[in-house]
């Protein structure tokens, strides 16, 4: 099967389109905007669900279910919210079809709902609704609660994974006696959300706050990390939002304290999405198909016998089998492929198309020698190694794998991160090197979105770490507190 | 705390819906039949996922996640299936939303959309629409498929977990290269939803066929298991449908057989739902609140400190914590309540409404005499037993609380299963004994819907097992092959 796939550096959004196709991950289906996930793509997502699952249970929280639907008045409550949300959103007006007088199916009109329902962008509202409920006392708080779930915004020009209609995520919403609280609670999730962002998908971020142009609508702070592609643009991979007290307010959540005074309820969400699928992608992956880390991959290795007849194969087998049972005890996930439909050297393809992070081959000479040929995908080299090291070597292999694929992310990440100190500068970094851009800014919008009109950069954030002196606004000349992360985005 | 629970015997429907609320599971939300699933209802869910999930993948299949919303036209390619579905269904007819002159939000008449969407009540047909494109040859099958999701079903009469507007549920779609094939698969699946109904919610089920007019829209053959609640009331706990080539023929899905001829394509789907709850809750439960298997229970253990001051509490949590480690060492999921904002008693309440299966406690006297007293949910039995016994102890209650609710509930249908021999005693023993009732029917559906519109009881299943003697209708005294299971049923 030859790959065909376009290369980077022929056009990088065709190497992802095509990447996706080819991998096997999703699809674009017959509902615009809406994709169909894979097998292959969805295994993927259910080992980042499992490990954030663990980390989210193992922090506290536990998860829930809330309405897919919200009534349009929810979403009028808080005035910032449904600016940002209830204007590109999938509206259920009907809840029945009949058959006209032709036998063709219609929408009943006898069948308006007397309130229109938005299909879910984000579950602020209705939970808080629910919260109301939930809340009386000190005793009731903290809620740390979680939800996986699909949600719709309504985009107008998708693209697989990184911005479609439907999408999956998890978001988390949490309710806390006190400010402090609260804020402590949106720091842990992005902290929780960065350690397994590197340490799974290894993936390098940076941590920051949004500023208020492009803060979550409804939140007072919002908290992100910061990824960058391989084409030199960033992309947000998760935001947890320290929301105040607006939520409380607008849906009228208030507690008894110990002193028996009524107040507010403060509050929190935060949330990871299949977009995430699209940042392991395109930090990784190369012009023979997608790179895997081994803390992801569903297969971690595959085994593929090579034979001209049943004696072959059934001597690599054995071999394959007992190899299989070893490294399946060492915890490893392995695949042995001994289909007879397909070739080899097909199965070699599809397997790096498919980023398997070790692929073992056994042949007639290797059987006779008692070795096996270990590639890795990451490098694409190969090894002859010795049957009783085999185990050790790949064990070691996944540790390896691991972390050159983070050091490598991260080499590119330095080689594409400037200071500037000019306009001029600034302009000449985005169309060159790209990568993020660190820049002193004066802190108001106005200059944020000339910026962003003129060289479609934007702020990716007010980093949490790193120099924090203070000097002037290469836009404007005004006063800077400190250096931004500036980028062009996803 | 008062449970203040309505006993069964009261008003049964009244004293499930105050369990499904006290015991935290679910609550009905500010949207018209959808509910919220509480932390706790949705562990227990999660735990019925998890071992149905580890089911699905040792028997081959795959998860994948296919799109929220239909084209309203691939309803119509399927005859029988819109009939059976479209009509109560959700549509989405706009994708934005604006604000009028007044500023009050509304939809924005210009976003219509051409074709509405309707939100899956089952994915049948965007999932065959999909799979056109996977499947041109034999190599490409079996595909087997399952996704986890949620779905609508416009429902007027709604309860919590027994039916919902939208609920939680997995659907598996399989397309095979022959029918022999399909109907095994439907057959398995059949079984295996018996197996995880029996050994893990320990409610014994009837497998048996659905006649033509329960069968789902679009099915051939639609099998199922059948359990009886403690109201004497049936509730379809799974299906498992034979589709034929109907799904095939209707999205042109054909594959190229071995001797290159064209074929459509054979299927199956199969499902369960959040109705499971239901069945879980109805089946095991007293007037006390929810009883839970200890197989599916999220806390198999919980142990409840009793002390007046801060010596004594430190004392028993020595003691507690020590036994919680060894408890977990065994493999068991064990809860320490030492709170301090309620009161033993409180407690004692709050985990038998909660059906945890067994609590420990802890006293002042038990730590002298090195004792602690174990309680069990299922019997409300309670003993003392020396700190060295415990975790034996303990680990054999969960067999034996396993078995011992698989057994009380076998017992109550095999007392609540009638055969009877003439429409009189069928409607007496409807009456008073309910439950199952064994009788001859003459396979028409005519003689099905009479007896349905007269008694409400509807055929169950055509049972796989058991008396298949033949004889004569008891409605009709037509001839009859064998006897069908009748029930009213939820």
């Amino acid at each position: 099967m030859a790959k065909n796939l376009t290369t980077r550096a022929e056009d990088y959004s065709k190497w992802y389109n095509e990447l996706v196709i080819k991998a096997d991950l999703a699809e674009n289906s017959g509902v615009r905007g809406c994709m169909v996930i894979k097998p292959y793509g969805y295994a993927i997502w259910e080992r980042i669900q499992a490990e954030l699952d663990r980390m989210f249970k193992e922090t506290g929280h536990q998860n829930a279910y809330f309405p897919l639907f919200i009534p349009k008045s929810y979403f009028s409550k808080e005035a910032s919210h449904v600016d940002g949300f209830a204007k590109e959103c999938a509206v259920v007006t009907h809840y029945r079809l009949k058959n006209d007088e032709n036998g063709d199916i219609i929408v009943d009109p006898d069948a308006k709902l007397e309130e229109e329902l938005i299909v879910r962008p984000t579950s602020e509202t209705i939970i808080w609704d629910t919260y109301r409920k939930w809340i009386q006392s000190y005793r009731d708080l903290p809620i740390l609660v979680n939800q996986w779930a699909n949600v719709v915004r309504w985009e107008m020009r998708t693209r697989l994974f990184l911005r479609t209609a439907e999408f999956l995520w998890q978001e988390g919403h949490t309710a806390h006696a006190t400010k402090k609280e609260a804020i402590a609670e949106a720091e842990q999730m992005m902290n929780v959300y960065a350690e397994f962002v590197e340490n799974y998908m290894a993936i390098p971020v940076i941590k920051g706050l949004k500023t208020e142009t492009e803060r979550f609508a409804g939140a007072l702070e919002t908290y992100c990390i910061e990824a960058l592609m391989q084409d030199g643009k960033a992309l947000q991979a998760g935001t947890s939002h320290f929301l105040g007290q607006n939520f409380a307010k607008a849906f009228d959540v208030k507690f008894t304290d110990k002193d028996g005074k009524q107040e507010y309820v403060w509050a929190t969400s935060w949330g990871v999405s299949t977009r995430l699928m699209g940042a392991l992608i395109m930090t990784h992956s190369d012009d023979n198909g997608l790179v895997l880390p081994p803390n992801l991959a569903p297969d971690q290795v595959v085994i593929v016998p090579i034979y001209r007849n049943e004696e072959q194969l059934a001597a690599a087998s054995e071999v394959a089998k007992s190899l299989m049972a070893d490294l399946r005890s060492a915890g490893l996930r392995v695949k042995f492929d001994d289909r007879d439909t397909q070739k080899p050297g097909w199965k070699f393809n599809e397997y790096e198309l498919k980023g398997v992070p070790v692929r073992i081959a056994i042949g007639p000479k290797d059987v006779e020698n008692k070795t096996v040929e270990v590639a890795r995908r990451d490098t694409l080299t190969k090894e002859i190694v010795p049957n009783e090291d085999v185990v050790s070597k790949i064990v070691g292999l996944m540790t390896e794998i691991q972390s050159n694929l983070f050091d490598k992310a991260m080499a590119f990440r330095s080689e594409h991160t400037t200071e500037v100190h000019s306009y001029d500068e600034f302009k000449k970094v985005l169309d060159t090197t790209a990568g993020f851009v660190l820049a002193h800014w004066d802190g108001t919008p106005e200059t944020e979105e000339r910026v962003k009109n003129e060289t479609k950069a934007t702020i990716r954030c007010i980093p949490l770490d790193g120099d924090t002196t203070s000097g002037t606004c290469i836009f404007t000349g005004k006063p800077s507190p400190r250096k931004v992360l500036f980028a062009r985005a996803y």
